[in-house]
């Protein structure tokens, strides 16, 4: 591989007609994209050999032209894909590097395979590819994410924990309802990237420059071969629209704003003070200075990519504002966020994949936990009102409870009947039932609640789901 | 209305119980919401309406305390809209505002209303009931936008215009195509929202504060009185959700990303230089200073809107960033951004609905652009291919042609045969023909093409598209 | 106080001339900015009262017109005071509601004032007379705020708590020398304000509507009049600039990512689990359903209210990219963000530094946390380094002692010499004195070191340089 | 140069002591920075010199290991420049690459380099070493293009074209003032990036990994040695801080939004339809299907590139909202973006050093636009005012002469004074003087004006300041 005469200043033969003096050595370097989009070599290929097949269909190019196309382009990916291409600055960009040396290979053909078409729609048709592929990947390292999530909530349907609120204890719950609420935020991811294919999945080839082509092309072709399910309709706008990368952005710095969230629990519960769970050595690193340490690496990685996809988002929405159509050279800017948010968001759903099923929850320490903290209070509240009194009430009569036992050091399950009763007459044996954890989860028992078999039941049903 | 005691510290009655000191007058205000959060005065009262109504066919609630409940959330009701109601900031939002007033109207039933629920999942239905609705809303005006465009484009079908790349001359287009690549862009605006829409639709009521409850709820039932698809399906994650009002405020700053582009162009074609539109006198201001300005001041304003949305998404994307589960105060923080993204998105909409039918194009002035800069210049090039030579090889002669008119101030139109023959011997009399204006755009005849029967036939089925 | 007659349509008196048509009424109320840039006022009558001065100087207006004037703006400034102004939609902005609303009240004089001004920059001095003073205001609550910290760091120069890196024990550390950490981050934030106030502090008075006026103004007289330090240098450059607000939001948005941080910590800090510090009773607030709860809202309100301030920043950059010159209609768009970066800072401010002298650490917890965690194997590698070892070979040494002590569930301190020089013969019994906590801290005695001794003198010192 | 053994699974040399399992192949590579934090590589090296070098002084290091690791890094640092450099992602990033590569070279002594230092404080002196070289190349490129841009005012201090508001004609400047006010833009922006560069010149060294070292080292004299002002304050700050890389994207983001506005400009006035400018050919490229385009792409460029470096300031800002000290993982992500803004920043400044002094104005083209739009309204207002009329009337009288000029298709230059004396009887012989172009530029003769003599003078002072 070399980067061709990148210190020499020349014109582009490509558009050099019109021009009367060569483009200078750094603003050649400057314009230029080659080192960034080859990544859209493999897609580009794949629409010139149905832009051409389309051609020969039409008349526009022979069989023999077609099938020299072909060869030449089996060459060009070979030696792409073996790292023997000559990738040349003053060729621009993958498109141009690819039709020059398919010249160079074929000959006059090669100059015939850019009729009816121009950058503008080539690289529009390139990205659309390249972002549907990978949408594909990424939907199926969020589903196995998923799946290991949902396995490790069913094995842990009785694991009780605090469920917290503001970081503060506030009712228990068990680890495998925590697990579905992640679930949860990661189907809604699902839907989201599956809407932003689809709403993407239109083929922008014919739409040239920006107007259309006065070549009898047939649109509907290039888009069946290319697995797109119809042409765009606008060719103004086919050049122009980038909302497909805009739209993928936001999907996934919503599904990074999901890991960040599952990351700082996971960093928080890793600490000494928590110690809810362990994450394998292997996920984790050391310290250079510090011999002691075993740092949670990966999801403080993951927290802090967050921010690097939100400000990918944020440059594509900068880049397209105000922006007149057809096509300027300002969206040229679109392919490094977009392919960066890509990479992003596949190597991290892949560590987390890796990860997150061998946690190890500590269900012991998660239980003692949820002892501290008056976590049963409001199944104190709840008896009340069952026992007759309005829901206010009875949340003033446990307050004043709770600051009674704040102040003795005691917790409410460890006062005497006769002491519970003091706040209220109507409390009788029967509360120690509802104080203990057990019943406390076991009493949301409705769709949605943390009640043991509601979380059983839920996590085969999630698992139902993930056969999309 | 009045803001009641806001100088004065006291303890909320609400929770109260176990705190020994009053709350810091300052810090009741800092956190109180009520100021802001009252805007979903009309969709807390429809909540709480489908939960006593649930709560009374559960056995919770009497029918009598329920009717108690109903005419007291009338009155308050009225008290809102009226501007009559007593707003107090010990009473920190908008949920507890009501409850407490509802309290004092009726008495006991008042204090019985919060069983079963929290302001967690109190607010988070609340919410979503508002942006269903806003949606709703903002799909009208859409549509009407889109209808107005579409009309214009369907009487400018043959209104020949210069298409720009770079903002240089290109080849021409019609107006009206032009104006459908706008319809485009705002149709798959309406597929975002209408996505965003159906993914909202599901009621969180039930989930309580975050675990569920202790009452035997019917969760259906309230999702189905208030219109939601379903309950949602995880306690935990419907009280920490907040993923749609960002995809709601993508899908906005999206849009106003559109608009922007129509701004710019707008503006663009309103300058001297341009001239290529009319602006009704009424969507334009003067200046306080220069008696002669007339100012594109709608367009302006939109454009600088978009600042405004994109950077409320960047808002709820930072709050909701690395957030441990279930609530945490921060959330209150993204009621403001999504309502103000709400109003924008709907005022400009209603701006521009309003102001597009009513431009004037100037089509004279529009067609004389189009003369200068070469815009016929691919249509040589192509007709050079249809008499045989390669792409690249007519691009580099008509490169050459189009030097020469640069060099000797001249159009490619004007010159001689014989001039036109020096640069290449198969061009022939038949060429004046294919370097009109009329002749190149309907040339580009095909699916998406500029050609005026197929600007046609795509504004009516644009048109058919609306019925939705 | 009236909205005057914002239902009806009319023409602006004030640039009426030229137009056929009136401003249709909803987008006068769709351009207007009067709602919000009356917090303007005061600034606008103050550059207004100089502006007349100059013109009397020169000889534009007489004695007497310039008495009126002020006599007038008196009257005005009352009226806006006491919510008697009446503010119209048809008058637009700040600007032309006092114009006029002078003119009623003083005539002739009124329609004199605007003479060698514009409101391009009208505006532009008015929001920098705005910002001056905003800053300054968040500069003595940004003072009060870093005392507070500093005595309380003052106060708790020797109490130990551990030292973190991932939220893992790292090494102990004072809580008085964390708090100083926190000042660092406010001192610069100081700094940078600072700098902003004094590069926007410049008179854009005089550069009228974009290109100076044809009156013979006294510039200098105007900048000194209103305190700045000098008029601007450029008239085009002078209306078309908002570098300042995006300047100031972005020191603003540094100094609320600190704030957020500090919040982060004071969140886990409040943690059962850590229990490291107890926030006052009326800094925080209850839930309406957990009778228990005691939550730390103020920093988590701060901590989300980050976002917005993030979200102003990429409103106000969003806005002036592209912008050409001088001055257009979307820079109406600057003043919302701006104006809440102002509150919110000024707000958040004060509420931490009313809270966080306020906070009460939990000596014995935070010591009990430093003894878990190998926090003082630094120590012993250090020591190793000392008795001749190479730091990496002295690592490696600590970090087998530690998978030691963690299977066999010991401390570095509770192991036996024996089994201590069983890792390496340097070992001796003076190994025991750096395993201590306070030996550990005190052995960090050197500039910006934890040692107590460092802590004091840096408290004083920082408390020094807060006489700025 | 090589990557080394990335598929291979190993566990760290460097804090390999207390694991169990090797690290994840994956996560390893996840989880290294060597591929970026290269490019810290030189200024990793000199810090470590300076390290070495000081614990030479204070005895932990002999001379002999200090000469030898000096011969180690300087063999590095050929490997490095010469890309012979093994680099390994076992050993994660540059520091223990070069370190691991160091023992390597000269055994133990390189082991005990890391003695009272850790990559904490190690990274944070290389980014800051790093950042203000990268600034100094900045501040010379943007000095270089103010030279540029003064030089091309001072040769057009009479060159009218027509000044903008709106994008509508509002009042003749002369093209050196609009240069003038690009260069106020810039000379601002040197004034914050030395801001940013001065309150970065503090040296973090001997901070180590959160609290400081115990060994006797001297800050003083390491912070001296690499030319910092200072040693850091408090080192719990001088590892957590990363406000000098939020500060310099800020920083960088508006240098940038400033190139935007430029851009927007040069795009505008590049069009056929305002032909303001020429653009030399070495500047433009063309199109691969339009044979006639010369396309502006280096400012269209430099505007894309816009969105990039707010989205690394949105990243960055992300990343360190809600982190608790001392350090996390999280902030590896600090480089990428940082790096990215630097090299964009110097990329699009040199671009713009270079073509904008080779920029040809078209003066007769600008001038024709002058005449157009009733530039000179205000002159007449401002004619009409020194005749006696109040302001506001004057307005309203020029506003109703410019509507009949605009109905009767004239200009008010070429109206009859009788005509003209039908709008105001005051109105006499000398009005066509104050009407011409020439006239109304000389006019706004003061500090800060558009009159060619006060041009003139603003380019000599503008240059005066650029001896900084």
């Amino acid at each position: 591989m070399s980067d061709g005469s990148d210190n020499q200043s020349s014109t582009s033969d490509l558009w050099g007609g019109r021009f009367n003096e060569p483009t200078d050595a750094f603003v050649q370097r400057f314009t230029a994209s080659h080192t960034f989009d080859r990544a859209l070599a493999s897609h580009d290929i794949r629409g010139s050999r149905a832009h051409a097949a389309m051609l020969t269909a039409v008349g526009v190019l022979s069989e023999d032209e077609c099938e020299s196309i072909n060869r030449g382009l089996d060459i060009i990916a070979k030696e792409i894909e073996s790292s023997q291409f000559d990738w040349q600055v003053a060729r621009e960009d993958v498109h141009m590097n690819i039709e020059a040396r398919l010249t160079e290979l074929i000959g006059d053909a090669g100059k015939k395979l850019h009729t009816g078409r121009s950058r503008n729609d080539q690289v529009a048709t390139d990205i659309r590819l390249y972002l549907r592929d990978a949408i594909d990947r990424i939907l199926g390292e969020l589903t196995r994410l998923q799946s290991g999530i949902i396995d490790l909530a069913a094995e842990n349907s009785d694991t009780i924990m605090p469920g917290f609120t503001h970081l503060q204890v506030a009712q228990p719950v068990v680890f495998g309802h925590h697990l579905l609420a992640w679930n949860e935020m990661l189907e809604r991811d699902f839907g989201r990237l599956s809407d932003c294919r689809q709403r993407l999945n239109e083929c922008p080839l014919g739409a040239a420059a920006l107007a259309g082509t006065t070549f009898p092309i047939d649109r509907e072709m290039t888009a069946a071969t290319l697995g797109f399910s119809a042409p765009t309709r606008n060719s103004l706008d086919s050049v122009s629209d980038r909302d497909f990368a805009i739209e993928f952005s936001a999907a996934a710095a919503l599904l990074m704003t999901h890991l960040s969230r599952m990351s700082e629990e996971l960093v928080i519960w890793s600490s000494a003070q928590f110690d809810f769970i362990d994450i394998p050595d292997r996920f984790c690193t050391g310290s250079s200075i510090m011999p002691q340490k075993k740092n949670p690496d990966v999801p403080e990685l993951v927290r802090g990519k967050t921010g690097r996809v939100n400000g990918h988002l944020v440059a594509l929405l900068t880049l397209m504002k105000s922006q007149p159509l057809a096509y300027n050279k300002d969206n040229q800017e679109d392919k490094e966020p977009l392919f960066d948010c890509v990479g992003t968001t596949l190597d991290c759903l892949r560590a987390f994949a890796d990860m997150v099923p061998a946690i190890t929850p500590k269900a012991e320490s998660m239980r003692r936990a949820a002892l501290v903290g008056f976590a049963t209070a409001t199944d104190l509240a709840d008896y009340l009102v069952r026992k007759g009194l309005a829901f206010r009430d009875a949340h003033e009569v446990v307050g004043k409870a709770v600051a009674h036992c704040v102040n003795a050091n005691s917790t409410l399950e460890a006062l005497p009947l006769e002491t519970l009763r003091g706040f209220h007459s109507v409390i009788a044996e029967d509360v120690f039932e509802i104080l203990t954890l057990e019943g406390s989860v076991a009493a949301r028992d409705h769709l949605g609640g943390t009640a043991p078999a509601q979380v059983r039941s839920a996590a085969v049903a999630a698992k139902q789901r993930l056969q999309r």
